[in-house]
């Protein structure tokens, strides 16, 4: 009976990796989590489905054109494209159940259908660590957020990578004392200067009616240099009369200062006039992340604050700070990098037994319990093929010890260790052999 | 600005946890996840989507009536249904990248539109666990199975579990020489036996047209009672001709005494000659496994040997066997059964520093960034409200510890430790309180 094949593939934009590389990616997704988790966050996990009116409460051009949507039965129902909207239907949803200030993260994929090109993906994980506060929520945990971005990147084993922290509150108040009511398309230009530079900046500001000198005022705020202290000093001798812009310094300042305090080296964060952000979302202190030896990634952890979660779905005030890392992105330029670890395991095993005939397969089992019990992940190749195919499955999955048990090994109740690596062979008792390995995987660990 | 409140609710059939239970549900996740890696399999993470002809190669009704199908531009997709349906299109695609026999299990989430009850679920994790071979794979990894099932509960905590065990091909032999040709309606009448008792059974085989002495015998041969050696006995006994028979049970009884050999305590397996299961999917080994205390929740992990994993999408034979485990219908079902542990934490943090002034937050902060780096997960409360409500939020989460740092603690460079449980309250050197903290959290634990 011939059956029609169909041809084995994933959508693109759909990333997938092989067992080496979803090893690696798991270690760093445990990564981040154990941080979160160091700092005294909950984990929460909500549906990726939901109704669509929950979803699109907020509404919105991008969104509503790259959700994937569809019915089933009655319902309209979407994949959720954030973690954001989930939390604040969670927190909405659950509101007498949590306790504030509430600490949750949330590691979970993500669906936007944008265009499909290299890098970019339809479905990715993003892990959001988020503080969410009952009516109020101090300025100082948007220092601890700071904190956490920092250890987190430490402990993924980064070293040179800048925090660029900002207040949108510095932003609305300096552009307020320039008569520019709509900001939004004034920081959307900004927000670019990076990409278009001076010139296509100031083009951009002509463009939506502002005069030459309002533009250079402009970039010349955002253009303020020096160390934080110095970037708060020329700020406040801007000598602005706005109250928000006031708030905003000293908020800014506030954060800088804790973050110190929290143990965040001054190499690792610095204020950045520039950055925006998520332009009609965050109302105080912004983030973005950047490994300084490879800017070109763009941001690798980005969020800020936020003065009402849900208003969506609740008349609850819940003011909020927090960040996200999209993990899919990060592994996968770090992958084109070539940042990522090259000896990085194929597999968990550290042990495979090869019985040499299978009269020997209950004699091999005995052995890997043993192994196991002894906390050395092993497996038992049972195949009727060749001893050498088993030595290149070994080879192949880089297994650093091989166990024969054949005929004479069951004669003198011994077990053949051989070491992948340097290829020597030796005929143990099971108790020496596996205090050999447990003693040599300690030690290259 | 008043807005429309959408009403905050997940869709019906999508269980979303509080983050105790997540806590706990993730803990669960974790030793399934763990005993899978220390018996060598590597994970795999497959996209949600795939293509609709992908996941619909095999077609069937239930599943094309429950499977979550929508279009985006031109693509018709749907979200998976299983986890085995997106293996076999792995193993298809990354054949020549993959080191056979391949050893992956897959944790994640499945959607199957079903209708909407009490414990049955639309989104739901799957733990599954699997074998692949490349052109044949030896039996004994059926018993390396029964073995995986066994570490898995016993590391859950669960002792009273067992593993029913039986052979497809000793059903279908058997069928055959009853001349009982198309036997899946047949063995999906006997599936029944549990839920309808014998009368059903004999009822639902005499409307397929089997006389009464013929309904007999396969009630007889279903029945088969004693210990594995006794049934195996029993069923050698019948003397029948069929070779697919005398396979069956040759297979059976090597699973049965290799998972002696693997140390499964034969308490926790034992022949079940009434188990079918996944009816024109599996072709050898079939398991069940049932909480002896809880036999109405129904099977907790099931599988079986199957000889064509991917025909759909590749012309390479690759059989296979694995089980999976039905996470969180079992979460909800021990949760209803009052199964899971009550003194789950509701949180990670061991230590609530407070501080009991805006101006001690400095010195606060030192005091946590010392705890964590001592490994003790550790919050700051920053908010600016009473004493009492940031107790009772230590309280509400059940932290063991609180720090206060206050006017008289600063002065003396020392911290106050207060242990929740027993209300003492001790001036401590920060050293002291670490020593303290470390060692009873030790003890706990």
């Amino acid at each position: 009976m011939s059956k029609d094949i169909v041809k084995p593939a994933t959508l693109p934009g759909f990333l997938e990796l092989l067992p080496q590389d979803q090893i690696l990616f798991n270690e760093i997704k445990d990564v981040i989590r154990k941080t979160y988790e160091n700092y005294g966050f909950v984990p929460i996990e909500t549906p990726l489905i939901e109704r669509s009116e929950i979803l699109l409460a907020k509404g919105g051009g991008e969104t509503e054109k790259q959700i994937y949507r569809f019915t089933k039965g009655d319902t309209d129902m979407a994949l959720r494209f954030d973690l954001t909207v989930p939390l604040a239907r969670y927190v909405a949803q659950h509101f007498s159940e949590l306790n504030f200030p509430f600490r949750r993260y949330h590691i979970g994929k993500v669906y936007r259908g944008e265009k499909s090109q290299r890098g970019r993906f339809r479905e990715f994980y993003q892990c959001d660590v988020d503080i969410i506060g009952n009516g109020r929520l101090s300025v100082i945990y948007d220092a601890e957020i700071v904190s956490i971005i920092y250890s987190t990147f430490k402990n993924l084993g980064f070293g040179n990578f800048t925090i660029r922290i900002n207040n949108r509150k510095i932003l609305n108040g300096f552009f307020g004392s320039l008569n520019i009511e709509d900001t939004t398309e004034v920081l959307r230009a900004v927000d670019k200067l990076e990409k278009i530079g001076e010139k296509g900046v100031i083009s951009e500001l002509s463009k939506l009616g502002l005069s030459n000198d309002t533009s250079h005022e402009i970039l010349k705020f955002v253009k303020i240099k020096g160390t934080n202290e110095e970037k708060l000093a020329s700020l406040k001798a801007l000598n602005l009369t706005s109250a928000m812009f006031k708030e905003g310094i000293e908020e800014l300042e506030k954060v800088t200062e804790y973050a110190e305090a929290f143990g965040v080296p001054p190499a690792n964060y610095s204020i950045d006039l520039t950055i925006a952000r998520g332009l009609d979302y965050y109302t105080g202190t912004v983030y973005e992340t950047f490994l300084d030896d490879y800017p070109e990634i763009g941001s690798v952890c980005s969020g800020g604050r936020y003065e009402n979660l849900a208003e969506y779905y609740t008349t609850q005030k819940l003011p909020g700070v927090g960040v996200s890392i999209g993990l899919t992105r990060l592994f996968y330029q770090l992958k084109e990098a070539g940042l990522l670890k090259e000896d990085s395991p194929i597999t968990f095993t550290k042990v495979l037994v090869i019985p040499m005939e299978e009269k020997f397969n209950l004699n091999a089992i005995k052995v890997a319990n043993t192994l196991r019990a002894n906390g050395i992940v092993s497996e038992i190749h049972f195949e009727d093929v060749k001893i050498s195919k088993k030595l290149s499955y070994a080879n192949n999955l880089k297994i650093p010890y091989v166990i024969f048990i054949g005929e004479e090994e069951t004669e003198n109740n011994k077990v053949s260790l051989k070491d992948m690596k340097s290829g020597v062979q030796k005929l143990l008792e099971l108790e020496e052999a596996v205090k050999i390995i447990q003693e040599q995987l300690a030690q290259n660990s």
